[in-house]
């Protein structure tokens, strides 16, 4: 975990979407923030709940979990990373949350007043803007996702899913998995089997498995069998 | 098609996000908006370009399309019914479409300069605001879709959509498909064969195809089997 910050106004301070905010509007979000640090596993809210809090992620990793109407099926949508806010749509709108939030691993997360927050985007325009922002990259990478499930097989899934982890990690050869294969393939929207499968298919592109760490003997030649994403507009 | 309204303010005046919106700041909007009729087939812009103006879809449909890395293979990320406005988040971010724009049919849309909208954002707090309400529906929209996708088989997304449509047409036992079965695969995110395939599967729960018309004659069974979302939380 990075240094612990008690100070919500210098937590705020140094989160993107808010850092640039004129110190007035700062200070009065600041008052209605609270920071905690949860255990991994903790539940942070349930689908179906109002939201009562903006999450803000400062250390650790979150799961977004979609449950189906049968109540039975569940999901990853989404892992968030420091530092992110989740979920925007639903606190800025005051709606029933579509995704369960749990902590992956243990987590520093402040939690801004819902309303306070709600109030203060209808009378500051550039909380307003920083807010459109966010939302705007949080729906990008939706769409990203979307036409990640529709235009690619799951070994395609996989290795665009590597090949990101490399780069995030700054290692072009060899990547840490960040959580466990149950989880990624969910995030991937597969089952465990058939993840088994994909990792078996990129063995002919050079990856191989060891644990949690994977090799990449030969990067470009997985790129040209995954088609990861253009960065500014895939 | 609806009546033809010339006048970009009474156009404005009708679309939910900006309807609420004061006298003064539709009028400013107003001024930088032109209104067009445009047959079936017209790319309306393409992945990858800088947005120019906001759409505003008042008749007519409109296909978002996503293309692969490769540039050759393309989906259906959403198909749009007036009124909706697109794309949100790249137009107010300025940043470069993720998706291209079709028409599926004729269509009327009013074009917002894209600039002067995001001048207004920043000055205009409620115009901010209508901004938020609008592009935390569309990733709400997003959200279900990921769900869907990852939590729902073939068959089963083929009769949430067929029980949707019902909702929509309002006509329990009988709908209409609104595109054809290339484009329903798309954006269920299978291909044709397995589109096929699920219209086979859903016949032992009541659902038989003759052309464009389809008949659900036991939606309850259907529903049961197909598990779509419950309207607030799904």
């Amino acid at each position: 975990m990075a240094e612990h910050l008690d100070d919500p106004l210098s937590v705020l301070a140094e989160a993107p979407a808010f850092g640039a905010l004129p110190d007035a509007v700062l200070r009065r979000l600041a008052r209605k923030t609270e920071e905690r640090t949860l255990p991994a596993g903790t539940l942070l809210f349930e689908q179906g709940a109002t939201p009562e809090h903006l999450h803000v992620l400062l250390d650790g990793q979150v799961g977004l979990f979609g449950t189906g109407s049968d109540g039975a099926t569940t999901t990853v949508v989404e892992v968030l990373h420091p530092i992110d806010q989740f979920i925007l749509a639903a606190v800025l709108t005051d709606a029933p949350y579509l995704m369960s939030a749990r902590a992956l691993s243990d987590v520093r997360v402040c939690l801004i007043d819902a309303r306070e927050l709600r109030e203060l985007v209808s009378a500051e325009p550039q909380l307003a803007v920083a807010m459109i922002v966010s939302l705007a990259r949080q729906y990008r990478m939706l769409v990203r996702q979307v036409k990640d499930l529709k235009l690619r097989s799951t070994a395609q899934r996989l290795g665009c899913f590597l090949l990101a982890l490399a780069r995030e990690q700054n290692t072009p050869r060899t990547v840490r998995l960040p959580y466990d294969k149950q989880l990624i393939a969910a995030r991937l929207g597969t089952t465990p089997e058939n993840l088994s499968r994909a990792f078996a298919a990129l063995r002919s592109h050079g990856v191989r498995t060891s644990g949690a760490l994977v090799n990449l003997d030969d990067p470009q030649r997985l790129a040209a069998y995954a088609q990861p994403d253009d960065l500014a507009t895939g």
